[in-house]
């Protein structure tokens, strides 16, 4: 039987019937991916499977670390057969890693090759077979989104883009996914070093079309370009916060506007100011989301580029970040609340990346249903180091356990990488392994139509209702209690 | 076959074993309710199922919001029919949640219903089946604390409480459980804001009939109602702590007699200055339970009414508290030392409400343990948001993989309602399928009377013996290894 | 069939053939353990079973307290047979901790023992047994060492300590395992109290052969032992810290070379002094670990002595430590990151003992692999309070999800006793019943030349060739992927 077959990963009848007959034909909607805009309006193809597959990759670059690769092969000068030479011989010291898993879906799904382990013995039949694949339209960017039945994805955006390359793939659309923006605001929040925040307050005032002398001008020309994100079907925020900024600071000569202006004039704020700073604009912006109806992303729990060499040597996201552990729930409850008190709490989606903080996160969600809105708080899924078999369980087991897993929204790939898609196959599996193996052994019912129908609400359904995407509005909320969701 | 059967959760041969053989019979030592004692004294009946199982359990209310209810059916001013209806709907959605197995447990121990899932199509019939039933005698409080086989319960009172209720249940005792008073003086700790310690004082002035002039006069003033409770029957006193106090702080005028009377005459205490005096209430309270015999529980990790709309609408206990992640093995060395050197520190009960902290607990306790009482510092069962397959799961496997899994009190309901008795069932399921699968794998011997003396000890007679609650002072440590026990 | 035996803990044949086949007869290194090179060099006989079992035995001392046994039968003075039997009388109580396996796979594996599990029952039989072996040259300090297969042993040593014993082992070698010094510098850095840094300062001058006035003379006297302890086969320093130290001080009058000599002069120094003070020491002794190419170990997590009673009658390491809970992440990322930067950060290994930071330690030795040695940082072995098979479970799992768990070093026994070498057998049990079981399921290849080496790799060939102890830095890395360890 090949590594990859109909059931790998599906331990119980009960999970397999989940999987085929409830999971496994449904759409994707990829709310949260890093994936290039410009690729997709370009309908890029692919010169090498290096190219598709290691360049972006920090999860396989810090495998390769490990294992005793020199960085030439990695992220240098070395050919791209030799790199991918290199990244073969790599995966069978992975096993148990969600690569091992990651590659071998890949491969079957996106290559259709299931009869191959990746080593250095297969590395050449795998190179030789992907390369002559790599020509053809179906293995384009595009030609893959239609392959792999993606309906929606979310790009992530700087509100300073222009979002040519969403028009473009608009205007053009086909049979492919919608493809949507996201409002990323993070170098807004980046207030630490003056010249970094003057040099974008120039970019947003370019891209907005205003003038920025003041904290109240930098936040109208957000406010436009999120008007503008929304007029291009944006329909989420997204923030990459160290912590939860929630200071509720003074005003006048010590508060927000004073110190943005100093920053303007060169000062850089104290470890106090900034964060006070911070505050102010991570509530602007949840407000904003409020007004639109959009949704909100907080990502917490990174500790971001530790080794300063690498740091120097490649920038940010070279495989060299880290889990953090700085305390989150009073500041995560006092954001919520600050909002929720005014009834401006948008719905929001809280992803942790230390994993010991999933029950917090779980119960946290709880505290803020508000009854209007089913799923209004989401405790995210697990998030790029989670995002493994286990880690998937122990999100799917917290949210089960403190929350309701009904109401769930499900996966992201989170990648950069346009093979990485079958990660949502990854996770149906997980779920529906999960699952089927409470009805073996009489933990929930017996009942595959109950049980798979949170599968379909879970993999595709909630986020089709939830999330609000132009041309889904209207979506109902197919579950079998419809008077719960009144 | 039923959802609820014989063999629910038990998954080995050996587990049922251990389960009908060991533990099913066994009495219940309910030593942590929220039940309230007037209901008891006054053996009440129940106007119907909403009353009896919806109103008061934010568990329910949490898992409501969660899947879109409008407040109105939830603690608003809808029918109980109405508000029975829209939580017959949830049930389906709480898959995977311990809403699902409590809600069914319950109909089948305390309706006899166990060939029914509720749902949006069974409420009806659910509704009628209870009704009928809610009018007879053994579904009265009383009838229902006999047929659960509840032995002894404590409740949860405050120090001005007059316990006249307690009183008069044991005035009136039949055949039904001991019900005990437990010593919770959180209103005393609660000395921020002073109009509220203020009016504490008056009430705590007026039950001890002593004047409060200073910390001395409110600590002696505490010291009566501990003696009355005492007389009551108390054994227990309890905490809810949102971190463990134990500043060593300064006397004279900066010290915790100055504050206190500053507070008294309106003056807000700073932070440290309250946590000082937090600190040194703590420590009396904790030198009366040691001179009297008694135990105290300590419960942390709870961040309370963070969700401030909800708190002006409907007060605490809501539905709307979180985990916390305040640091907690510091100053919960301190406190304990600080007693134990002293040898006046009693037998403890620590509740963590972050399962992140596990371990760190059960590691603290076994730090403590003195060698004169068995089991003498006790790692709680699974608490609250804890209280689940999983997390019970957890708490054991920390406990025994850290400690003495045999020297364990066992579970409380922790519960508002009389139907969560069924929990004590849930817990010892849990346990014996444990057990039971170390059993079937041989990971632990395969002696059914071994494993069935530890299920034994932990789910009935550690607490027997532990707690010393009054005519079972004498109860001896009936365990196979009595000479460890001298 | 005895508890112990052939299949003990194998749950699927893949993992009893993976066991069997692959690890059963490799070699011990035993890389850190707590034993006595006086012992081995007199190659110490013991007189009864109670002076080789539980005499230092601090985990067996809290169960027994735990259980309820006085003092005087645990560190008092009651006779070796008396403490027998109260340990006898303990062991049914240890059902489910490692005790309970530790116990019977010692008894199995030194004396032969598999028949019979203690209790106070099989005490008396017992005791004659291992008596009577006792007094055999099998059971003395080396013949346990030969029969156990151990191939290298690390001590943990002091920098002022002469290492004598190691000499004469070194020079008596026969056919017992090469047994090598570990740099422990804790005394070293312990300076708050001044009075004991400056009996300590004494100990190394007099050690060093040279005269300590200033920080620089301290590092100086530190270097000369590190470059002793080198001559003699060291390669590895250790460090227990409550906390990493990573401070980036001052120089000049607030610096550590001025608060160095404040603390000879008797002047104690603060808070943030001693940090910054430890934090230069910490860096010293870490570049010296580079120059050398030594690895050096970091163990964080523990909060030492919580019990003051014990620690005034029995000292340090007496049961009375617990798991901390101090943050982490960006102390540890500056301290890896400040040696990094300049090219200078050693081989190492990171023991966390809060389970709680698995994923957060796994993560962050992944930012600092550098691609030129295989598995460069370590996240070490399941310790102390985790060495359990939950424990292990839990680390192997953190560890392969996060990182690459065919990189490790494994396992240690981290003992004061001569007779825990079969910890080494209970881990590769662990980790081949967790292979075993993912090959079942299918989560990886049912390829056991593959698996298997990757076992072979993690139970002794990665150590072997990790640690470039004198004698073994020419084996070469006989992994598969021979490319990627270029």
């Amino acid at each position: 039987m090949n590594f990859i077959h109909a059931d790998f990963l599906l331990e119980t009848p009960e999970a397999r019937t989940l999987y085929h007959d409830y999971a496994e034909g449904l759409p994707i909607i990829d709310y949260h991916c890093h994936l290039s805009p410009e690729a997709i309006a370009a309908d890029r193809r692919f010169r090498s499977l290096t190219e598709i597959w290691l360049a972006g990759d920090h999860y396989k670059w810090r495998a390769m670390r490990t294992c005793g690769v020199d960085e030439r092969f990695i992220t240098g000068n070395a050919s791209d057969r030799e790199k991918f030479d290199r990244w073969a011989a790599t995966v069978p010291r992975t096993l148990r890693n969600p690569l091992y898993h990651w590659t071998h879906l890949e491969l079957a799904r996106v290559f259709g090759i299931d009869d191959t382990l990746l080593s250095s013995a297969t590395a050449g039949v795998v190179w030789e077979r992907c390369g002559a694949l790599l020509g053809m339209p179906q293995l384009s960017a595009c030609g893959i989104l239609r392959s792999m039945n993606v309906e929606v994805l979310c790009t992530v955006d700087d509100p300073v883009d222009s979002l040519e390359f969403h028009a473009r793939i608009r205007d053009e659309e086909g049979p492919g996914p919608r493809v949507l923006p996201t409002f990323r605001a993070d170098r807004a929040m980046a207030v630490e070093h003056p010249p970094a925040l003057q040099s974008y307050c120039g970019m947003l005032a370019e891209s907005s079309g205003t003038e920025i002398r003041s904290l109240a001008d930098f936040i109208g020309a957000l406010r436009l370009r999120h008007e503008y994100f929304h007029s291009m079907g944006c329909r989420i925020s997204d923030h990459g916060l160290d912590a939860v900024y929630a200071a509720e600071g003074p005003g006048g000569a010590a508060g927000p506007e004073a110190v943005f202006r100093n920053i303007l004039r060169g000062v850089a704020p104290s470890a106090g100011e900034a964060v006070a700073l911070r505050s102010a604009i991570l509530r602007e912006l949840a407000l904003m989301d409020d007004e639109q109806g959009w949704a909100q992303q907080i990502h917490v729990g990174a500790l971001r580029n530790v080794r300063s060499a690498m740091m120097r040597l490649r920038g940010p996201d070279a495989g060299c970040d880290a889990i953090g552990d700085a305390p989150l729930a009073s500041s995560l409850a006092r954001f919520l609340d600050s909002l929720d008190r005014e009834g401006r709490l948008p719905r929001t989606i809280l992803f942790n990346l230390n994993p010991r903080d999933n029950e917090l996160v779980a119960a946290m969600a709880g505290c803020f249903q508000d009854g209007l809105t089913a799923g209004k708080i989401q405790y995210g899924p697990a998030w790029w180091f989670l995002d493994t078999e286990g880690g998937m369980t122990r999100q799917i087991d917290a949210l089960s356990w403190l929350g309701i897993l009904g109401e769930f929204v499900g996966m992201v790939t989170d990648s950069r990488s346009f093979l990485s898609f079958p990660r949502h196959e990854y996770f149906r599996r997980v779920l529906c392994n999960v699952l089927g193996r409470d009805m073996a052994r009489g933990a929930i019912p017996p009942d595959a139509a109950l049980v798979g129908g949170l599968v379909q609400d879970v993999c595709y359904r909630n986020a089709r209702r939830w999330f609000r995407f132009p041309g889904t509005e209207h979506v109902s909320h197919t579950v079998t209690t419809d008077e719960a969701h009144g």
